[in-house]
């Protein structure tokens, strides 16, 4: 199952389109401006559009919510933990994913920790890739979930 | 297994009660009022009591300690990762949560991703209700605890 | 295994060998000091060495990267969830791990809610040990991994 995720970061002048938030950062950070030192220490909180492909126009199948922070001074690498929430025809139910995230590989490997609904109990591997990145307030996820414990619930 | 943990967010004015704290906030927000646009971005550090009923003067079993954020622009959506440590007769050890927790919803369904001492690498979902909601400074929620993967550790 | 990870809290005059840095704080505190009540609502980001054994200049296995929270009034405690990233001729891949950990106990549980890599869909229990601690500086965890699922990945 492949899906995209689409970030806006509220840089001060973004409100009313921008998807999340910087709310934490280092005492040489702000809220506006992701840090330097590769923005070590800066904490992102996400509501960002899921997308079956990687248009952010295209109608959301569900929102992917949670937090991403990156963590690491001499490179970009950032850990996150966040949860894809369905609300669609196709899916419903949630997946909860947590990992680090070395930016710069081409592929990243996070867990699914666990799911909901359509979801109930799934554990598995994500596959990051970074589809698109234009400069620091707009980047796109490929997310290819692959859940290796799949549960029926029997009612 | 039903549960309950109480919240009492610190204000500016109830130090002494107070069960929990804003320690992020977006760039419009501050760390004493929860922000406007539905609180998106307030991140919120816990040690809440765990109780047997709905009574905040009971006898606590354990503490539910972690975080929540508000997670969503446009609705009251929430995004919590925590732990309940129980230390009473009838239980003692952890359990581990991590989901997200669209707070309008009658119930809501997170996972169970790991527990330690009697729940040993337990797995499983948790319904959450809220319980009691005043204002924004005390919520109790209502915890269903649904283990489905559960292991015995013999010496 | 072992594992010990090397955390150094940015102080506001060690910046070039920090491993941490406060990211949150409640609204009595702040970022370079660690706040009073035994910290409660501090968030610190961190990117920590891992060695084999517990000599802080030992060429590194990996990083630690991830997050901890201090989650209680009344004594110390914290939370936290991370993941270890290894890079050497031993291990590759990831390790993620939440939990409570109760800094006052001798060794605490909390829980590996995953793996990628040689660590494909691992679970278990890692056990920490407080193996120094100076001053709100320096503070070394051991680790002892104890994996109860393990996966092969068959091409």
């Amino acid at each position: 199952m492949v899906f995209y995720f689409h970030d806006i970061l509220y840089n001060g002048q973004n409100f009313a389109n921008a998807t999340s938030a910087i709310v934490g950062a280092p005492a040489w950070g702000n809220r506006t401006i992701l840090a330097d030192l590769n923005h070590f220490g800066n904490l992102v909180v996400f509501d960002d559009p899921i997308t079956l492909d990687n248009n952010l126009y295209s109608t959301p199948v569900g929102r992917a919510q949670g937090f991403y922070m990156y963590t690491q001074k001499n490179t970009f690498s950032s850990w996150l933990s966040f949860s894809f929430m369905f609300n669609s025809t196709e899916y419903q139910g949630s997946l909860n994913f947590a990992g680090i995230d070395p930016l710069l590989n081409k592929t990243r490997d996070i867990s699914v920790v666990g799911g909901t609904g359509d979801f109930f109990m799934a554990r598995g591997i994500a596959t990051l890739s970074t589809d698109s990145y234009e400069g620091d307030v707009y980047f796109r996820l490929r997310t290819d979930v692959k859940l290796y414990e799949c549960w029926k619930l029997v009612n």
